[in-house]
C-alpha cells in the first residue's frame, strides 16, 4: 500500500522531491516549533506548482492516506507536523515561493503560499507599500501557514487579522480539485465565502496554495512611545483615549508587565529598557503612523499622552525620538518571547476577551494563580488594543521545570481557561487549535458550533484525507 | 399539513404575529421591493426572540416546509420574499428590533437582527462613536438582512462590507437550534469561521437573530470634494494619488458619468450640481475623514487635489467649505438611483473588477453597448474605490420601455457579465444572488466553488428548509 503510495507521489512530483525517512534526515518536517512533539512521516512531498499539489492530493486520497500540509512549520499549536503513525505524507508548500503578480493601481500583490512572510513585506516595500502582517516568525513562516492559521501578530489593531489582508485564494480540495479565486476583488457577493471558511481552518478543509494580498500605502511617518501605567484598567483608559485622538492612526498597542521585562533585562542586559526603574507594574508600548510628516505625528502622540499624564491615566512616558529609538522599544517588546524561553520552561496561552473585561480578567485570575501557586512568576503581555494577552507562566527560578510542569500545567491550564470563559473569551487568540488544543476545544465552544465544524468538514473532506485530527480532535464514528 | 403547520407555528409565536392571506394583506412582505416579482406566502409569523425564531424553524422543518427570513425587505435580487407555491413561510425578524448592548470600552455594539440600520448608526452617534455601514434603503433595511447580504455602501473603502464592521453572531440553525458568540472578541481562532460563512449567505444557511458590531470613534472632521476628469483612467489616477496621501482618511470614492448626474438635474432641479457645466465626462465625489480639525483636513485635500490638477489629472475641482456643502455633494450622488427610477425602466446591474482594470472594462464595455445598442443611455456610477459600479442602462427617452427590456435586457445582461468575466470580475459586488441571479451564477462562477457552496448547504440544511432556491438555484436530485 504505502509503496505504491510513494510510487504515485514520485509520479506527481518527481522522486528528487519525495523525502523518506529512509533516505533522509526529516526532522525539520517532523517535529513542531517549539519542540513539543515529533512525529513520523511516511514522506516528504515538495511540490513545485498547483497541480502537483492537486496530484499529491488525489494519490493521498486514493491510496486512503492522509496528508498534512507544511508551510514554514513554525506554528505554536503541533498542527503542521504529522502523527507518529508513520503512514501520513507531509505536504510542504516550501519550493512555491513566487511573488506572482504585484498590481499598485489595485493596492494587492499575488504570491504563492510558500513565500515567506518576510518576503512579502520585502516586495511590498520595494514596491512602494505596506504588507502589514508582522510576527515574531516573520523570517520563516510561509504566507500560506499564516493564512491557514489566520496569524495575528502587532498590527491587527489597525490591519486585522491573515484574514482581513486577503482579497482571494487559491485552494486544492480535498478531492484534488482546483478553486482559484486570485482576481483581487474588493467586493463579490456572489455565494458563500469560502476564501474565510479555507482561512484559520488549519489545512483540515483544503490546501492554501495561493493567495492575493492587500497592500497599504505606506505611511508617510511612524512614531512609537512607552509609558508606564498603574494598572490593566489603566492601561485600558490609555486605549480608549488613543483610538478617540488618533483614529486609524494608532496601529500598535501592546501591553507588557513589570516581570516580562525583567526578564528581558536579565537575558539582554544589553538593551536600554524605558521606565524600567520607576517601579511600575505595567507598561505600554503604542504605536503611531501618520500621512503626514514626524514632528507633526510626534506632537500628535505627545498631546494624548499630556492628556493621559494629567488625568493620571499614564504614570511616566517617552516619545521616541528617532526612526532607531522606535526600532529599540519594539525591539524590548519582541524580545519577551525569547527572554522567557532563555529563563527555561513555561506555560503558554494566547488568550482573548474583549478589551472591556480585560483588566476584570487579569485581576481576578492573576489572584486565583497566587493562590493557587504561591509565588507565581507571571509574564503577561501582548496585544492589549485586540483583547489577546499572552498570558504565560513561568517555572520558579532554579527549581526542577519538567516536575514543575508535570505537577501544576493542566491545573494551570485549566484555571485560565475556566477563567477565560467567565469574561466570554476565547482560549485561543491567534495561534489556534492544531493538536496541542484539540482536546480542550469540546471544554469551552459551543456544542452546535462543534457541530457545524463536523458536518462541514465532513461535508468537504468526507475522507478525512485533510489533516486529520487538528481543529476538531480524532473524528468519531459516524463522524 | 399546512393546517397543522399554521398550528405549530401559533404555538411558536402567538397567534396574533401570524398574519395569513386569508385574514391580511401581506403585500409587503410578498413583494420585492424593486416590484420584480409578487410571491405568495402560507403565512407571514413575526417571533420576537430567538427562541421563537428557532421554535418557528423547528415547525417548519417537522412540517418539510421552507421558510423565507426577511428583515426590512428592501433587497435587491429577490432574496426575501417567498415564491409563488402560497406554501412558504415568511420569517419577518422585524418585531426583534432592539439595541441589546453597547461596550464603550471594547467599542462595540450588540444588536437584534430586526434593528434598522439608521437605528444602528443613530445608537452608535449618541454615544459618541460612528457605525459606518452606510447605504441608500438605510431609513428601512435591518441589520440582519446588511449582514445577510453582506451589505456594501459609501464607506467600503476604509471601514469594508458589513462583513468586515462585524465581530460575532447569534444564528438559529437550519435544526433550530441557536448558536451564540456575542461577546465581541477581536480575535479567536477556536475553529472554521462560521461568522462569516452566514454573513452573505442569504438566509440559506441559518437564520441571523442577532450580532455584535464594531465601533468607530467619530472624526473630528470629514471634508469633501468633488472633481471633473476626463476618463474613468484619470479618476483611478487621482484614486491612487489620494491613498497614498490620505491613508486611512480617505472615506469615500464615488465615480459618476456625465448622463447620471444630467439625470439628477433633470429629476431634482432644485439640487446645485457641481462643475456640471465644465462639460466633463466623469465626476468624482471624495471624502477625507480626520482625526484633526476640518481646517486642517481642508488644507490636506486641496493639496491632493492641486497636485492632481497639476498632473492634468483633474479637471476641475471643488473642495466643500462646511459641513452643509460636503451635505450637498453627497446628496447629489445619492439622488443618482432616484433620478433613474424617475427617467423610467432600467437595466442594473452591481459590478465589480480590480480597480487596475475597471478603466479598460469600461471602455471596452462602453463601445460594445454602443455597437450593440446605437445611442446607448448609460448611467454609470459607484463606488470606484472598490472597483464596484452600477453600470446600468437606462431606457431610451420617450420609448415603449417595456418593449425595449423584452428586446434588449437579456442581451445587455449576458454583454456586460460576459464583459465582466473577461475581466476578472464579479457579476454581484454587493447585491448579493437572490432568485434574480441564481439562474446565471453557473455561467460565471466556477463550478469548483459551486460544488463546494452545495456541499455545504447540503451539510448545513440537509432538508432545504431555510430560503431553497436562492443563491444556489433549484435543488437539483442528488443534491
Amino acid at each position: 500500500m504505502s509503496a505504491a503510495l510513494l510510487e504515485a507521489l514520485r509520479a506527481a512530483v518527481g522522486p528528487a522531491q519525495v523525502l523518506t525517512p529512509d533516505a533522509q534526515d526529516l526532522s525539520a518536517y517532523e517535529e513542531d516549533w517549539r519542540k513539543r512533539e515529533r512525529g513520523h512521516a511516511l514522506a516528504v512531498v515538495r511540490p513545485a506548482n498547483t497541480d502537483e499539489v492537486a496530484a499529491v492530493v488525489r494519490a493521498c486520497a486514493q491510496a486512503g492516506a492522509s496528508l498534512v500540509p507544511q508551510g514554514g512549520n513554525t506554528g505554536l499549536v503541533v498542527g503542521s507536523t504529522p502523527d507518529a503513525s508513520g503512514t501520513q505524507v507531509v505536504l510542504s508548500l516550501q519550493r512555491m515561493n513566487r511573488v506572482l503578480a504585484l498590481d499598485a493601481a489595485n493596492l494587492s500583490v499575488a504570491v504563492q503560499a510558500g513565500c515567506v512572510l518576510q518576503q512579502v513585506q520585502a516586495a511590498a516595500r520595494e514596491a512602494g507599500f505596506l504588507f502589514p502582517l508582522s510576527l515574531a516568525a516573520e523570517g520563516s513562516c510561509t504566507i500560506g501557514g499564516n493564512l491557514a492559521t489566520n496569524a495575528g501578530g502587532t498590527q491587527v489593531l489597525r490591519y486585522g487579522n491573515a484574514r482581513d489582508l486577503c482579497l482571494g485564494l487559491e485552494v486544492v480540495t480535498a478531492q484534488g480539485e482546483v478553486w482559484q479565486a486570485l482576481s483581487g476583488l474588493r467586493k463579490d457577493n456572489t455565494g458563500y465565502d469560502l476564501r474565510d471558511l479555507f482561512i484559520g481552518s488549519e489545512g483540515t478543509l483544503g490546501v492554501i496554495t495561493a493567495a492575493t494580498l492587500k497592500l497599504y500605502p505606506q505611511p508617510k511617518s511612524q512614531v512609537t512611545a512607552w509609558a508606564s501605567v498603574a494598572d490593566v484598567h489603566a492601561a485600558i483608559g490609555l486605549l480608549g483615549l488613543a483610538q478617540r485622538q488618533l483614529g486609524a492612526g494608532l496601529t500598535g498597542f501592546e501591553l507588557m508587565n513589570r516581570f516580562a521585562l525583567q526578564l528581558v533585562a536579565k537575558h539582554y542586559p544589553q538593551l536600554r529598557i524605558p521606565l524600567i526603574d520607576a517601579l511600575a507594574p505595567y507598561f505600554v508600548l503604542m504605536e503611531l503612523s501618520s500621512s503626514q510628516d514626524s514632528a507633526a505625528a510626534q506632537a500628535q502622540l505627545e498631546d494624548v499622552l499630556g492628556e493621559a499624564m494629567e488625568a493620571d491615566t499614564v504614570a511616566d512616558c517617552v516619545v521616541a525620538q528617532s526612526v532607531s529609538q522606535s526600532r529599540e522599544m519594539w525591539h524590548v517588546r519582541e524580545s519577551i518571547p525569547l527572554a522567557q524561553a532563555d529563563e527555561g520552561l513555561n506555560i503558554k496561552h494566547d488568550i482573548s476577551v474583549a478589551t472591556s473585561r480585560i483588566a476584570e480578567f487579569c485581576a481576578r485570575t492573576d489572584a486565583l494563580l497566587a493562590q493557587r501557586i504561591p509565588g507565581v512568576r507571571l509574564v503577561n503581555f501582548g496585544h492589549l488594543g485586540d483583547g489577546n494577552l499572552h498570558y504565560n507562566v513561568q517555572v520558579p527560578e532554579g527549581g526542577d521545570g519538567a516536575a514543575f510542569l508535570r505537577e501544576h500545567e493542566k491545573t494551570v491550564n485549566t484555571l485560565v481557561y475556566d477563567s477565560v470563559a467567565e469574561h466570554g473569551g476565547s482560549i485561543s487568540a491567534e495561534h489556534g487549535i492544531g493538536s496541542l488544543k484539540a482536546m480542550s476545544l469540546p471544554q469551552y465552544k459551543s456544542p452546535v458550533a462543534l457541530q457545524l465544524m463536523r458536518a462541514i468538514k465532513l461535508a468537504l473532506d468526507p475522507a478525512g484525507t485533510l489533516n486529520p485530527g487538528r481543529v476538531l480532535g480524532p473524528a468519531t464514528p459516524g463522524h
